[in-house]
């Protein structure tokens, strides 16, 4: 195709989760023509989240499904377009950026990379089916669900003791189902040792975890694994399951834009990537904190930047 | 009183805007105790605002009163809880904060300042009469209400500058009145007199405001001002003035929480300012965008930090 010939967007948006759609409201209802490329389900996490509580602005709190569409209304209310398809890699052409997709090749003037992060599941039966019902990946989300009730907590790194040791403030008991044995840091270990001397959690070493199990009315009753070969069972309200994110930033493993061991994108604090041009926001970003709120606000942010690229200067608010 | 009787709070937040209230939905929700500060309205500019459309969540927009109220009911059903009065000062006692108060000394194992900016005002008749109802002092949150409209823009630095230019994506045609000379760079400059030579904006230097003036039905339908000793007119369906952000810092002045030049406050990437256990967050920070999206989201973020901070030890969520 001749140059001549291409489309250039004013801005492509790799996702369409939470900051996606927040960074597309403020693009698009500004008059900067935005397409927003999703490979699954507009909303992100929020669309498979049953119910969020903390979102600021719903005092009752809100259906992730309704919250989701809601953002996709409102982005497409302002003139967003969601196309579905995968972006599989990005190259910088100078003022354009080439972006290669299950649909051909797609150019732009500004990017934002808004593609989110996956909790590590365990593949086991049952997980799957009581997902945001009894099976959870986020304390600071759904912990205040379990007051005064009993959990199950999988992991031995940092993140399923330190949240194991923060759900304590919820329930009246957790089993700790440690796969081998404990890799948190010194500290940790001291605070989770007091916690099991007060009987609050019982740590449950070189446990695998086979089967999560429910009843008809999907609550989740039990966990099944195996220790010493042998079958274990614990009784349980609900498991939260600790065992790492995966950031969804494959597609640009080959570009140059910088991640960080994890696969987390780098960003500077006006939330550009390495690459001129290329922005992230949400929780693709290296230090992100896997809550819609902050993914929203991030888009928000990342959309004014967006602009001010266009532009060639920057936002004037503060001057 | 001796230091054993007094009390002292898990978390002081002061201020109770977008991203007080944000911070305090997390906190209260994760069993943190908070107490709010608010010397005004709860909801900050929110609550001041008309019509809210780009606040990511509802898709045809929410009244600014409205989605107040909600941030506040969503807060206080965790447990938050707000105090009228005003924080006067920080002082720094170590692993305790003591706010002096209007309702005496205060004191908070951390603190979250979330006080805002406000923009200046023109301190004219018919500007306080017409807030929000035809006179705006931010572009991208209601520039969009203007499309085929007619516009009177107020200032003459980089800001004013940049937003009339901006503006005219919406506007038919624009009145930039310019109290002296224009005090803007010279890219934005250049942009400003290539608009001026297409007709769309028109700028009269030397040229005071003096009054906005509106028909019964509360539209604003002309401003007044003087030039060269004449009293002069414009028509117009709106005004948007950009003389320059007013941040509420002044009860922390002599302290050693550091502020960039205008009085904002700065933050690391933790939002953490320069007393330990002190945090900012929203449009009182050095590098804020004034949208009430990003405070909220901020406000979230903020809130996981001050957890971190109370358990001494980082949020594990990427590990």
């Amino acid at each position: 195709m001749a140059d001549s010939e291409k489309t250039v967007h004013d801005v492509i948006i790799v996702g369409a989760g939470p900051a996606a759609l927040a960074a597309a409201i403020y693009t698009t209802r500004e008059d900067i023509e935005t397409l927003l490329f999703e490979r699954g389900v507009p909303g992100g996490l929020a669309a498979v989240t049953d119910k969020i509580d903390n979102y600021p602005g719903f005092s009752e709190g809100i259906e992730g499904l309704t919250l989701a569409a809601e953002l996709q209304k409102q982005a497409e209310r302002f003139g967003a377009v969601i196309e579905f398809g995968e972006v599989t890699s990005i190259h910088d052409e100078g003022k354009i950026k080439r972006l290669e997709t299950t649909s051909g090749d797609m150019y732009a003037k500004a990017v934002l990379i808004a593609t989110g992060s996956d909790y590590k599941k365990l593949g086991i039966p049952g997980e799957q089916e009581f997902y945001a019902r009894g099976v959870h990946y986020c304390a600071t989300c759904d912990g205040a669900f379990y007051r005064d009730k009993r959990l199950v907590v999988v992991g031995g790194g940092n993140s399923a003791v330190q949240e194991a040791i923060f759900l304590t403030r919820f329930t009246t008991h957790i089993d700790l189902l440690v796969r081998s044995s404990i890799k948190a840091s010194d500290v940790l270990q001291r605070d989770l040792q007091r916690l099991v001397d007060e009987g609050k959690i019982t740590v449950h070493l070189g446990t695998a975890t086979d089967e999560i199990i429910g009843d008809p009315e999907n609550f989740v009753t039990k966990v099944i694994g195996t220790k010493d070969g042998q079958k274990v069972e614990f009784k349980t309200d609900g498991v939260f399951v600790f065992v790492g994110l995966d950031p969804n930033s494959q597609f640009i493993k080959s570009t140059s834009i910088k991640c960080d061991d994890i696969g987390f994108i780098l960003t500077d604090e006006h939330l550009r990537t390495s690459m001129p041009g290329v922005f992230a926001a949400g929780d693709i970003r290296s230090g992100a904190t896997m809550q819609i709120a902050s993914a929203a606000g991030e888009g928000a942010t990342a959309a004014l930047k967006l602009r001010e690229f266009l532009e060639a200067r920057p936002h004037p608010v503060q001057n």
